[in-house]
C-alpha cells in the first residue's frame, strides 16, 4: 500500500480495526502497511479510541512491549442497547405475533441483519472476557444469532442437528426431553466439528423450559467440552423453574393469552450484567 | 454528538457507512450530526471515497439535488476475491474432507465469520444492481451465508423449512425431488414470511442438479415471487446438466475420488462476470 496522509490513514484504519474483533494487531503492521511512523500510529489509535469509546462502538485496548499491539473489543453501551431492546419488546407485543400453543412469530424480526448484528453485538459485549473456542447453537432459529455473535467474538460456529442423518462423517447422538412437550427427540453434533475440551457458548432464540439447550450441555460433555456462557434472545416467563440456571437473556416474554392475543415482553436479565462500554 | 475535528469524524463517517451499506444518507443527516458545514463533510467523503475504492471496499456513489446523499455500495476487487477463493479451493482439496456419497466436508468453513463475510461480500458485490427485496435460502447449512449476503445488501431474508411442522402459523409447502437421490422431499415457507410478489435471490450453500433450488424456485411461485439471482458456494462438476440455468458459483468442485481422497475444486463462474470494483 502506498504512503497514506492522516486523514486516509485514519479511514484504512478504523476500517480494519472493525472488521477484525478480538484480534491483537502489532503496531508495526500499521506502520509497515502505511509507511508510517509509530508515534504517527499511536497518534492515529487515541483519536480512534476516543471515537469508538464515545460512539458506544467498543473497547480499543493498547498492550505495550515487543508482544503489544492494539485489540478491538466490540462493546454496546448500556443507554443504546436498552433502547434497542425496548423497541423489540413493543414488536414483539404485537397481538399478530401469538401462535397456537404460546409461540411467539418473531422470524420476521430475526431475519433482519441490523437487527441481528445489534443483539449479537450484545452478546459479544456480555462475553467478551469469557475464554471462549466456539459459539454453538441447534438448527434453525438460532443460527443467525449465532453467527452475529461469533462475528463479533471472532469465532467459529457449530450448529447441532436436530436429525442424525448429517452428512457430516461420523456423529455423536443424544436423546433429550423436549420441555415444552415432554417428547423424546435426538440431536447430534459431527465429530470433527468440534475439538476436545472446548471452552463453548450456547446461544439460541429462545428458551422455555430449557430442554433443548440442556441437551446441547449433555452432548458437549461428549465432546468433554466446558460450557462458558448461555445467551437467549427471549426466555419464556411462564415457566416456574428452568433446567439451565446460568444464562443471560435478552427480553423476557411474560404472558401470550390465546384469547385476548395480549403479548408482553419486557427486557431481560442481561440488563442486570455489567458489560458495557463506559460512555462518553 | 458534540462538534468533532475532521479526524474524530472521518473515524465516525467510516464506520457510520460500512454498518449501513446500500442506505441513501443525505449530507444533511453527517452536518447535523457533527455539526458541520456541508461542504466539509463533501471534503470528508471525498477522502473516504478514495480509501473504500483503493481498499477493494467498495464504491461511494453520490446523488446530487435534494433528495440527494451518499450510499455505500460494497463491492469486492477480482484480485482479492480470486485470491480469497483459490485459497478456499485449496482448503476443500484436503483428503479428509472426502465424505460417503461423493459429499464435501466443509462445515467448518461456513463455520467462520470471517470466510462467511468475505464469500458475503462477493455475493452482494455481484447481486449489488438486482433491485433485490429479498435473500431466501433452505435450512441448514446455507443460512450463514444467506445472512452474510443479506448483510451487505441490507436486506430480510427468509429462511424455508424442510418439515411442514413449522411453527410459525399457516405455511406453503411442495414436494419437490431431490436431485441427488430422487427422494421426494417436501419444503415449506411460513405464509408471513414473505410478502406477494418480492423479489428474490437464492443463496445456497452446494448445488448438485439443482434440485432443491429448483424446489424453491417452485415454492416462490406460490408466492408470485420473482427470482432476481441465485448464488452457490460450490456446485459440483460432476453433473452434466443442471436444472437451474442462471446461477453464480464461487468454486466448482469437480472430482470427488472415493478411493483415492483426490479432490479437485477449481474458481467458479462468478469469475467471468463483471461485478468487481475498479481497483486503485
Amino acid at each position: 500500500m502506498k504512503k497514506l496522509k492522516r486523514s486516509a490513514r485514519l479511514v484504512e484504519m478504523t476500517q480494519y480495526l472493525l472488521f477484525r474483533p478480538h484480534t491483537l494487531i502489532p503496531l508495526t503492521t500499521f506502520a509497515d502497511r502505511y509507511h508510517s511512523a509509530k508515534s504517527s500510529i499511536s497518534e492515529d489509535l487515541a483519536i480512534i479510541k476516543e471515537v469508538f469509546e464515545e460512539e458506544g462502538l467498543g473497547e480499543l485496548t493498547t498492550l505495550a512491549g515487543a508482544a503489544g499491539g492494539v485489540k478491538f473489543i466490540p462493546k454496546v453501551s448500556k443507554a443504546n442497547s436498552l433502547r434497542i431492546v425496548e423497541q423489540l419488546c413493543r414488536q414483539l407485543e404485537q397481538p399478530e405475533r401469538a401462535l397456537p400453543g404460546g409461540y411467539l412469530y418473531m422470524s420476521d424480526i430475526m431475519g433482519q441483519p441490523m437487527i441481528l448484528n445489534e443483539v449479537g453485538k450484545m452478546f459479544a459485549s456480555v462475553f467478551a472476557a469469557s475464554d471462549i473456542d466456539v459459539v454453538m447453537t441447534v438448527e434453525t432459529k438460532g443460527i443467525p444469532l449465532a453467527y452475529a455473535t461469533a462475528t463479533y467474538l471472532n469465532l467459529p460456529v457449530v450448529i447441532v442437528r436436530r436429525d442424525n442423518k448429517v452428512t457430516e462423517g461420523s456423529a455423536v447422538s443424544i436423546n433429550y426431553v423436549s420441555g415444552s412437550n415432554k417428547r423424546i427427540q435426538t440431536m447430534s453434533l459431527s465429530r470433527r466439528a468440534l475439538k476436545e475440551e472446548s471452552r463453548v457458548l450456547i446461544i439460541d432464540d429462545f428458551m422455555r423450559v430449557g430442554g433443548t439447550i440442556h441437551g446441547m450441555m449433555d452432548l458437549l460433555q461428549e465432546f468433554k467440552a466446558t460450557v462458558k456462557g448461555v445467551g437467549v434472545f427471549v426466555e419464556s416467563g411462564e415457566v416456574e423453574e428452568h433446567l439451565i440456571d446460568d444464562y443471560v437473556s435478552l427480553a423476557k416474554l411474560s404472558t401470550v393469552d390465546p384469547k385476548t392475543k395480549q403479548i408482553t415482553v419486557e427486557p431481560g436479565n442481561y440488563f442486570k450484567h455489567n458489560a458495557f462500554v463506559q460512555e462518553g
